[in-house]
């Protein structure tokens, strides 16, 4: 095999990070295990329990339910399942702002349910109006996202409860990316906070395990059932996961990082991912660049096509929005020093942008 | 952390193995990395090109496409999905043999589409005339199982894919476990000798590379588009797997496990197993039990609850078929040593069990 995994500095777009080093010695020490095999399998299906333990800690949850799925879409595709059971209707919709992930897109096309995508206000959270129009008796789920891909926002999660519960409906935060740097702000997301019912929240991104280790939260163990089918053949009796044979290497991982950074670790983290978030926002704004102020470690701006082209042909990993902006999430692994760097190429790169090229006579 | 991994000592029930020392250094190479976003992860993502050309190779498929799953429930969800969105009905069904696995009873719970399970022979292959009355207009999908979970056999798949083509109904064959035995076998199993249109064939299972790495191929890269959806934020335009990240370790795992085997290695590993499992099956036909004979390296035996459970006492990882049969898979990690080991135990427990215990006075 020739290849070799990329480097991570230039990596600026990725939601996923180099794994904290004790992250990675257990998912080494872990890879030829299977949590979806408790029976053969007890001791990563004990450390899942911890998983669990750690992530309803984090997210506010007393008796937290769930698992450690394979990553964000898993979760955001469960949450739904288990929606569309409890649902009493057989034309489900799901309400969810246009800041949601498309892994709610691939949930609705796989579990035959109605999406009915809202717009988002000018500081790209939920339109709560737009919200109370769309729910109806057929309303399954209402999604809120905490830390929204895009632009890092925060809807406001508990007024999205109210809606949902009144109307008769779930709630699902989606906060896959933002769960492991919004304990240390002022913003309400989490189960304590609100009345959720399910939530996506993913070690493998600012939790910073190994991938493959997503999590699916659930307030209540009886949501579990919803998901479950009978497994003949395995000594456990039913399997509620999306997944059959998932990595231990994920689950031990997660547990790993959880235990060497809840929460001092996490704090700090976020710390520092912020004040880059801000010095990188202040660097783009002075110059001249149209800047998505960054409620949450990650930054998006106008730069045009041709930069941000010129950008990637020097081996910088970015990324743009739906609409165009060039966006950059402060992970773990993204320092000062790799963001200065790519400052003063972008302002190499710009200035050749717009000198016209001279022909050679 | 204080929990280990279980050694695989006394692992006999499961399809996952200890993966090859080449398969366990790509993973550890490749854990940072994420194959669902090739824009950001491009030397992952030409590692699973690689992959789906040696899957080819061993399937017998020319121009082959598909992806790394995050195992053969994955693949097996996605080859429902595929053939529901290409029928032309609103209400589906898919045609399975009682002895396909159950993760298409979730695949079918997930994607509302009916399932018809029709019965197996005395030989434990699926019932071609029982396929046959089931098939209707609204097929969408005929399924035959290579190597099924429960006892290794194989169904009649060049006849099942005349049935399912006749009705208009696509083939899939579930080759998770058995693809990586199959070639060294006189059965017809796969898109050279039979009209296949998509298959599960799990890297991870007999392949040797470490969770998770499972396998989708299909016939004609179209078949993927059923499954695309549009990847807003990411640099590649669209998606066609279930989960969003993935594991990169999966994939580089894959290619060296496959790189470094097929095909003398795989071949080799299939004797060795193949003789353990007659051996096994030796052992216990001459201890009275009724044993069914093992097609592939997989051996089912009418062993009593009592004994199987002190067995399971005694540390070993086993596990039981629906209707109750002691179930041992010949993975490579089971040597004759362990068979030898664990008949020994069988002897001493068997024995116990059938001697009264002797009151104190």
């Amino acid at each position: 095999m020739q290849i070799e995994p990329q480097a991570f500095d230039r990596v600026l777009s990725s939601m996923c990070t180099d794994p904290h080093p004790a992250a990675r010695d257990a998912a080494e020490q872990f890879l030829a295990t299977n949590p979806g095999d408790p029976g053969t399998y007890p001791n990563v299906a004990a450390l899942e329990d911890d998983a669990i333990a750690l992530l309803g800690e984090i997210a506010g949850l007393d008796d937290p339910a769930g698992y450690i799925t394979s990553g964000g879409t898993e979760a955001n595709i469960q949450a739904v399942r288990i929606a569309r059971e409890r649902a009493d209707t057989r034309s489900p919709n799901v309400v969810m702002p246009e800041s949601g992930h498309f892994s709610f897109r691939k949930a609705a096309d796989l579990l035959g349910v109605e999406l009915r995508v809202v717009p988002t206000d000018d500081r790209h959270r939920v339109d709560l109006e737009a919200v109370r129009a769309s729910v109806d008796d057929d309303t399954a789920l209402v999604i809120g996202v905490a830390g929204t891909t895009e632009y890092g926002r925060v809807d406001p999660i508990p007024e999205l409860g109210e809606i949902a519960h009144a109307a008769g409906a779930m709630l699902h935060v989606d906060a896959a990316w933002g769960g492991f740097v919004l304990p240390f702000t002022d913003h309400e997301w989490h189960f304590g906070h609100a009345a959720v019912d399910t939530m996506a929240i993913d070690p493998h991104k600012m939790g910073q395990a190994a991938v493959p280790a997503g999590g699916l939260l659930v307030r209540s163990p009886a949501l579990l059932d919803e998901l479950a089918v009978d497994t003949p053949y395995l000594e456990s009796t039913s399997q509620a996961t999306l997944t059959g044979t998932r990595s231990g290497a994920g689950v031990a991982s997660a547990v790993a990082a959880m235990e060497a950074l809840w929460p001092e670790g996490y704090r700090s983290q976020y710390v520092r991912s912020q004040n880059n978030a801000t010095w990188l926002a202040d660097a783009l704004e002075k110059r001249g660049y149209r800047v998505v102020d960054p409620v949450l470690p990650l930054v998006a701006a106008d730069v045009p096509r041709s930069t941000f082209d010129a950008l990637r042909g020097a081996g910088w990993r970015i990324s743009r929005t739906a609409t165009g902006e060039l966006r950059i999430v402060c992970m773990p692994h993204v320092s000062r020093e790799m963001l200065a760097s790519f400052i003063g190429d972008l302002d190499r790169l710009e200035v050749r942008a717009s000198v016209p090229v001279a022909s050679d006579d």
